[in-house]
């Protein structure tokens, strides 16, 4: 018995993947269904890019690569090496690359897909996210930064947040630029360690990135993060300058104009976002939202943003043929999904279905004529899909939250009269069968 | 010159992944929410399993390894070997095993996902695909087996097809099963063999598949299929007994019975249907368009099944713990979208914002304000989000397929007056403001 047990297969997920739940599922489609109507309302055009992509070809902006070689799940495949997407940003640049001749200039695109880290697995880090992206390619009018920022404000709000909890933070990247050019960082390896260092200002506070600007940090779990390096002069220069309240930055100064235009106010200038990736050559901002967010024990955690994005000018243009500067927007749907849930009620449409009850296998044609005229009037209905006794079929029935159940046995079909049991009171009555799909109305 | 071209990353896509544009792309959103509709009408329950599983979990049934150890797509980690999902029944099986006390029981559910296959790469053979599968678990009432395919009928017919353009052919492995018992046939490799040979009848014919019944098979590429090394004589038996026109089953009777309750009369009893998968056990069925689909070169081709499924009793019991008799069905949303699109007109609506043109920036709020009135009024808008002279706007518009356009100068705006220009037309129409989104509605 332990020999045969050892050689069953796993019942169990890889840590970082999850399974998700009608509920959470329903709400996801109601997001997912705001977001399409607000793309086509902006202009935006639908593009579906697969899963995989030449290594090469997304390899080389990878954020937070704590491990050599990881950080991505890829796969040998004669001779030449496929990756799975690990945002949706590379890959759109591979498509504009590859198809520059017959797109529109600017292209404006949305995607929706699932995305993949490798990363160091761990406690509530996935490695699985769903996420929504919507990009201008080939364009450096800053109206284009400016509006993902008017539009997924329109998103949040048309899914139910107010202008209280959520807030726009914007920076540039090429303040960053400036200051590493300012204490003399020039080693690109170096100005990464520290940008990803101050990426983290949200998570581990000053305290723990000043050990990532200088010599390295020791997390919880004994794992060592190594340091950029900086001397404790240029730590102190780095954090007085990221502590400054109004942006010396002519391309903030035009979005910010541009806002005012928009008569759009829920933004702020914050120096301290990095965003993670590499790929950032102007301005970024993140989506914050301003409410208490608890994990599944009930505990209020840090949440950190739901999305974000920015100008990435060179990321085309690394395919070595085309000119096209660009600026997207990235939303992590799970984690807007899971904060939103635990703010406001959705009125989704789970499927309940009202059970008809089976007595005996030769009334199946009975059964189904009721069926029929519930799903007919587009009520939710099944006959009992079992083969247990009638006590079984009523726990079946409270188990699915069934509204109520139907009983035709045989008295009932000779009077042709089914009976109907609402399953919230517990109260029975008979009714004609002409009557059936009003009666049910009114319970569900 | 040359030497930097070849440090340049890939452009191209690895093969058997492809980028889908927005048409398609908006008639599978149209066909997924026709079969969510009917899903929650039949009262199936929304389930999302992840991209990985551990490949013990779904390793053992995997469909026509022509390559031994391919097949998935799988990566090592941690000491555990992951495999992305091939189908959506496997790791069903898994849920089903892992959440057995909590689930109602009998267990009805539907996903959609996309399942990879590592085929042996070839032209028209893709290793991405978008599926949706609806299961029954934990019931062995042919009821179950029976809904399946009168809810597939329901489908079909939502998204547009009538019941001339379809067809569900059903047959039992138990007839197979039979079959190789009557011709002594125990080796399960063997039966194996034999059941992917007898699955390609419809690709290859008789010719080609009693080849693979016998000695094997060269196909055209010249790459050698093992046969199942059957005597001529029982060849003969199969195809003979493979060609009868009444069931000698009680299982497949007693559905045909419910059928007729049903009044559903568009299946056919077919025992060349074989499906794939390792794991069936008893009824199968496979969905089949009668109208012709055409290749992207438009020559008629052999386009197959675009879905099935079947009973599958034992999956749930691999993991050692609880019995679960199960039968379930797989569409494959991508073939269907395909075969759809050359069948119907689909009147979705793609995003084509009307292009209001920017003279200056100086005039921004003015060109915002216009876009607002639009877009209050749900018309696809759009400021042009590029940097050129207003020749290049007007190549653009056309470029995105704009209905119009909008010209707001420094005249214009004096008088408060925007020109709307017609695309289709031509023709150009100064209006009043408040008459703006009217006269647009007019032209979209």
């Amino acid at each position: 018995m332990t020999k045969d047990k050892k050689n069953k297969p796993s019942k169990d997920l890889p840590i970082g993947f999850v399974d998700r739940q009608e509920k959470e599922l329903l709400v996801r489609d109601f997001i997912i269904s705001n977001i399409k109507e607000i793309m086509i309302k902006y202009g935006f055009q639908y593009l579906e890019t697969p899963s995989f992509e030449y290594t090469d070809s997304i390899g080389k902006f990878l954020p937070d690569k704590d491990r050599p070689d990881e950080g991505v799940f890829s796969f040998l495949d004669e001779k030449k090496w496929l990756s799975l997407r690990y945002d949706l940003t590379a890959p759109l640049a591979r498509y504009v690359a590859k198809n520059y001749l017959e797109i529109p200039k600017p292209f404006k695109r949305y995607q929706l897909g699932t995305v993949w880290r490798n990363e160091k697995p761990g406690p509530g880090r996935f490695r699985e996210f769903l996420q929504f992206d919507a990009d201008f390619v080939g364009t450096k009018n800053l109206l284009a930064d400016a509006e993902l920022c008017v539009m997924i404000s329109e998103i949040l709000e048309k899914c139910g947040l107010s202008k209280k909890e959520y807030i726009i933070k914007i920076s540039s990247r090429k303040i960053t630029e400036e200051l590493f050019k300012k204490i003399n960082i020039n080693n690109n390896e170096q100005k990464l360690i520290a940008l990803r260092a101050l990426d983290k200002i949200d998570r581990l506070g000053w305290d723990g990135v000043r050990q990532l600007l200088g010599e390295g940090r020791k997390d919880k779990s004994g794992d060592f993060t190594k340091g950029a390096n900086l001397s404790s002069s240029n730590i102190k220069t780095i954090e007085k300058e990221l502590n400054i309240k109004t942006p010396d930055s002519e391309d903030l100064s035009e979005i910010f104009t541009i806002f005012e235009d928009y008569g759009f106010t829920n933004f702020e200038f914050d120096p301290s976002i990095i965003r993670g990736l590499e790929y950032y050559t102007g301005p970024i901002f993140e989506v914050n939202l301003k409410f208490d967010v608890k994990n599944n024990k009930g505990k209020i955690i840090q949440f950190g943003s739901i999305g974000g994005g920015g100008r990435y000018d060179n990321l085309v243009n690394n395919f070595g043929t085309y000119d096209a500067p660009a600026t997207g927007i990235s939303i992590g749907l799970d984690r807007l999904v899971y904060a939103l849930m635990q703010k406001k009620e959705f009125n989704v449409k789970q499927s309940k279905p009202v059970v008809i009850c089976t007595f005996d296998k030769n009334f199946m044609k009975e059964y189904i004529s009721l069926q029929e005229i519930l799903r007919k009037f587009g009520i939710s209905a099944e006959i009992y899909p079992g083969e247990s006794k009638l006590k079984k079929q009523m726990e079946y029935a409270n188990k699915i939250n069934a509204p109520a159940v139907i009983l035709y046995g045989e008295n009932e079909i000779k009077l042709g009269k089914p009976t109907i049991r609402d399953l919230s009171t517990g109260k029975e009555k008979s009714i004609e069968i002409k009557e059936l799909a009003n009666e049910i109305k009114k319970i569900i």
